[in-house]
């Protein structure tokens, strides 16, 4: 289903071509003249694909001589590295906790003026000012709502409302497949409580999430980590050896599209191939579509649970990134899982509260929503876009990174030798907080990697942090 | 600490004179003169007393004659009869899951004109007019609220102001030492999930709520079930008996005022005695205070936690009740447990959203706080005493029931031979959905109890929906 204009179609053509490397930087993009008769368009739709690419910062105009690939920075930086496809470490439970915990409460402790270490964005990001009204008008429609007893299993416009948009990544709900939870992160121990028991393996990517970590090591589950590529995400056959080779692998937990830490984004054909090996070996395929709607690109990706047959597909996602930090609204499809799932959201929590469904559900039924997501999508770029050129300007020469199609954070491999842990320490020394390579597995195994975020405004400040930050890397090395 | 005014003092004193049978029905009450020298107060204040008990429906006045107890129709049904000093039931672990959500799927599947099913009230028992006016101004002070990210361990004001409140239950616990959490049913999961692995021993009351039962079983946790009396709580024999019986215990969960079915308040000795017990035998002790704002008397319930000196005790409590069933804000202390309980709240569904915090912690600084549960006391009181003569009235003979001081039920044994399931469906049948006594308890022990809501008016719809159970139970017998 493609409902984008032709320009933009043209243009994404084109920026994949510039992103493969088939028109290099300095080379000259194809004339107006010729883009109208290749593709059978208009002047002005040809125009209008020159200019986009420009606004984007990919192609520059040189006066009298048309539009040219502009030379970035950042062409200059290796792409972070693919991962050895060896064996997964066996399944290991490790104490996670205490190590993310260290790295946060060392993080809160210090003063700190510039924080890169979440996955959200500035309040600027977000529609908080509809979002206020929205709230007060569901207060005045409903002013008995906080002596009433909270709706079971999520209020129903929101349930429908979130029913609705997953058609869009060509998922077939019905509102009652759907049940409201606290965030993502509720989603996710519940299906994993529903699929698994203490001791169970899961496998899961890695790097990875360290939320998901945390959640396992607190279920008693073991993380069974499985090699995870920066562009194509979870290694499939390192998947299927691993299924070989150690105990009985109870669930699979995957972030197929702009996956925390790496920013990958499954190829389709991954996507399906994952779902049919998953179920022809009888494992509970749990998906986090957490960072969908911060994809550089207008069409929406494809949830793995569009590809669901017999309901072996879980699929959990969440409003905290895309939509409203300051609530914690997510929601679970749980397949054949679902009442299971039902029940121990009950046991857990209880329903949500009402009040930010109501506002949401209002905010998401409206035309405004979609206005907002496109103004996500284009502020996060541009701010990625500007701190991938800051980092490959100032950072020392050996620093490897690929820039995502989307999501709040840019995954840096350091020049050898260096050390996330010093980095980390060294860094807050400075008043700036990152996320140091350790959080993101049970091994060292990403001690070479800091995560940034990409969430704030590229500022003056947040430049000269940048570049003190740059020197703490080039002292660590 | 008694901060009640003398003439409420008095009048407790009278009242519990009336319940133990010292001053019985159609007594005459000591005259005001003899009030006056008995107990050295003005004449005001001795009129004063006889008045409150006048509208409390404890005292009529006759004309020329003075005051006298009234005769109740309650006053001739038996109490509640007290459990069976036996062994309480080996540890258990079964569907109870699986029987509440039947119960609960059919009451809600039914169409049902009086609800009696439920633990919470009507909304005319609650602020909701002033808390709607907090929720807005919060909204209009934190303009940016929903984009920002929710505060770890919960809004700092509303963590003080419930520390500061905990000081009446004579609790000394700093704003630290409180986390805020999803209710009690979430900080039941974390204080659970903290002290105990699955497969480990759980003492509680029985009857008990049921909630904790389901919530035990999806932690693969087992239930031992002690004997609990209507009037003083859960047998401190049973317990310290079952204890040199069975499996090493784990823990125990009680809710020592006001216990939901039964609305036992533990006397401060056996409050005292079963902390020092757990104590000395390294139990984890954790209370449920979901129902202290319920209690008649202004005087506040003790904590458990009031006499905890080596961090043993973990104090759970929650506003749905006594505040604002629409939202959905609980706390915990969970004294040497408290970092584990942080990170496993962190871990399974992250902090709570700030907005319904702030509303409360306005509303709570203020003396509206105080008003609405002194207002709440009163019109539950109203309510439960009213339910309790119309269940004396016209049901059966052999009926039993204790008027518990406080909380949202009644707890009422039916006549020999009934049973709650038959009584259920047949209630269910008539547009009348009760709480089964099969709910409280793995065991069939309580299939003779059902458990009736004083949450509601007591409305001429409700006194005919009444009529119509008396006769249902009266078939069933
Ligand atoms: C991949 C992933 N899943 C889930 C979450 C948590 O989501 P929520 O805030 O909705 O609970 C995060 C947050 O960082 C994340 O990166
Ligand atoms: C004893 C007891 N504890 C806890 C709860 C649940 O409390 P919350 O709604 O705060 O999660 C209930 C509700 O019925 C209850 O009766």
């Amino acid at each position: 289903m493609h409902t984008e204009p032709l320009y933009r179609q043209l243009a994404s053509h084109y920026l994949h071509a510039i992103q493969a490397g088939t028109l290099r930087p300095g080379e000259r993009m194809p004339s107006v003249r010729v883009l109208m008769q290749r593709h059978d368009v208009s002047l002005s739709t040809a125009l209008q694909v020159c200019r986009h690419l420009e606004s984007r910062g990919v192609l520059e105009a040189r006066p009298r001589s048309g539009y040219f690939v502009r030379p970035q920075a950042r062409a200059g930086l290796a792409p972070a590295s693919e991962p050895v496809a060896a064996l997964p470490d066996p399944a290991r439970y490790v104490g996670i906790h205490q190590r993310v915990s260290d790295i946060v409460a060392r993080g809160q402790a210090a003063t700190v003026h510039t924080n890169l270490s979440g996955a959200s964005g500035a309040p600027g990001l977000y529609p908080t000012e509809p979002l206020k009204n929205a709230a007060i008008r569901a207060l005045r429609q409903h002013p008995d709502l906080f002596g009433q007893g909270v709706p079971t299993l999520g209020v129903p416009e929101f349930r429908a409302v979130i029913a609705k948009r997953a058609l869009a990544a060509r998922m077939n709900l019905s509102a009652d497949e759907v049940l409201i939870t606290q965030g993502c992160i509720e989603a996710l121990n519940l299906a994993l409580r529903a699929v698994a028991q203490p001791g169970d393996v899961i496998a899961v990517e890695s790097p990875g999430f360290y939320g998901l970590l945390q959640v396992l090591e607190s279920l008693g589950m073991r993380a069974l980590e499985i090699p995870t590529s920066p562009q194509t995400g979870i290694s499939l056959e390192a998947l299927e050896l691993a299924a070989q080779t150690y105990d009985r692998i109870a669930g699979v937990v995957v972030v197929p599209n702009l996956q925390n830490p790496l920013g990958a984004v499954m190829p389709e054909a991954h996507k399906e191939r994952l779902v049919r090996w998953c179920a022809a070996q009888g494992i509970a395929l749990i998906e986090d579509d957490t960072y969908s709607g911060t994809h550089n690109d207008e069409a929406p990706l494809s949830a793995l649970k569009s590809w669901d047959r017999d309901g072996g597909v879980i699929h959990c996602a969440s409003l905290h990134k895309t939509l409203a930090p300051g609530m914690r609204l997510g929601w679970i499809s749980a397949g054949r899982w679902h009442a299971r799932v039902e029940m121990l959201k009950f046991t857990q929590s209880r329903p949500n509260e009402a009040l930010s469904q109501l506002a949401v559900a209002d905010f998401m039924a409206s035309g405004a929503y979609d206005r907002h997501l496109r103004r996500l999508r284009v502020m996060l770029r541009d701010q990625r876009e500007q701190l991938a050129e800051a980092i490959a300007t100032c950072f020392p020469a050996g620093t490897r990174l690929s820039v995502p199609n989307g999501g709040l954070g840019l995954w840096i491999e350091m020049p050898q030798g260096c050390s996330s842990a010093t980095v980390f320490d060294a860094a807050l020394r400075e008043g700036i907080r990152i996320a140091p390579g350790l959080m993101f597995s049970n091994s060292n195994r990403f001690d070479g990697f800091i995560r940034l975020s990409c969430g704030f405004p590229y500022t003056r400040a947040l430049d000269q942090a940048l570049r003190r930050l740059a020197d703490v890397v080039r002292r660590a090395g």
